[in-house]
């Protein structure tokens, strides 16, 4: 039996608290899950730990707090090594420089939840497996590992969702029955900048969720993607005319 | 002219780091809204400021950040009357015990864009006023207040979103025209402990998002509200009917 760190020089509390930043996460391919939930989460989707921490077994429930990068008092911590999906699926999502890391973590929990494909991150985007983003993802970062390509490398056909989109989100389905897309790659960005504009005219569709006139002028990227990719799943017309709606591939 | 505060004793800077506590919300009957863009939005909405502070013009900038509650280093800074809507609309949501204060704001702002009513705040729920409730509401809190109530004294026809709903959300738009009704107040839980079973019991109709076998088995309430609130926006018969679709009153 191994007994309690007390010590905050002890060498697995140092390397969680340098994985708290990008630089040390990309040089050593490791990140850092705080909370029982994660940690679970992680052992669902069959990751071993490096290392874990679980406060008052394995740490002094003091020390592993002062490690955390969230300040959640988490009672559990594991260090894992990063995993990295191919792009695919009948329905996948790629981010253009959505650099708010639990934006990034809530797409892909709505990827995980609502089509086959991963998320793909192209060029400034913030890293999935920062604190943050882990936390946001509740899990799905472990499930359903992102991806990194820029988008002219990626199959499929690719449609924008973008505030000013010719067509009404809800007409999507449609239209890509009638182009005969069989998978397809939602596109979005940060709801400041938005999609740039190569990137846009490279889309087969430019979509809009439809707003209130009252209301915003747009929704966060994370809000804008779950509705986007729950209309996909439910109202492609080849998807949905089995009765299979969450089939997804048409 | 004022001059620049140079005291952490200044009067206004402690009546900003008091407003953080929820007690001191209550009983004043003021918040706090942090950065430009908030407090942009108040002005937008018709909120005058009580007080306000620029970093720079009216207060040196450290003694601003060390009044923030979010650490977010805001150069303005806002303090507020609060203001509560009272329930109504074509389209409400009922929010029961969402305790995160960043789901509470997400979802005040996803009702600003998406339906006419405010959300209700039921039993349990997090301040709206926080903070960080504030801050996820992106300026929403000032342009369509919450409103407080129990379900029971509620007009309209209450849908309930449940994991285990009857329903899945697309078929919820006939169904509501099915029983005529006018009005809907859209019911939602926490993820994690879902809506209890007298209010389960006192909806018309229960609804679920459709999900992935392979996914989480839940959505998080904020996305949960944004897809339902889309849906019903889009779907139901008679606000499509006259290809007004965002009118939303049937």
């Amino acid at each position: 039996m191994f007994s309690v760190i007390t010590s905050p020089h002890n060498q697995t509390l140092k390397t969680i608290r340098r994985l708290q930043r990008k630089r040390e996460r990309s040089r050593t391919g490791l990140f850092v899950a705080e909370g029982e939930d994660l940690v679970a989460a992680a052992a669902a989707a069959g990751f071993e730990p490096e290392a874990s921490l679980v406060a008052g077994e394995d740490v002094e429930p003091a020390l592993l707090a002062q490690v955390s990068a969230l300040g959640s008092g988490a009672r559990a911590v594991g260090v894992y090594r990063q995993r990295w999906s191919e792009p695919g699926g009948a329905v996948s999502v790629y981010l253009h420089a959505v650099g708010d890391p639990g934006n990034v973590g809530t797409v892909l929990r709505a990827a995980h939840a609502l089509c086959d494909g991963p998320v793909v991150l192209g060029p400034r985007c913030a890293d999935p497996f920062s604190p943050k983003a882990v936390r946001a993802s509740m899990g799905s970062v472990f499930a359903r590992p992102p991806a990194r390509a820029r988008l002219d490398e990626l199959a499929g056909t690719a449609v924008a969702l973008d505030r000013d989109g010719e067509l009404e989100l809800a007409d999507a389905g449609d239209a890509l029955a009638g182009v005969g897309a069989d998978s397809v790659v939602l596109c979005l960005g940060s709801e400041r900048d938005g999609l740039p504009r190569d990137l846009l005219a490279r889309a087969r569709l430019t979509v809009r969720v439809p707003l209130r006139p009252d209301g915003p002028d747009s929704l966060n990227v994370a809000m804008a993607a779950t509705v986007a990719l729950y209309e996909l799943a439910v109202r492609r017309p080849a998807a949905g005319a089995d009765g299979n709606r969450m089939a997804g591939r048409a």
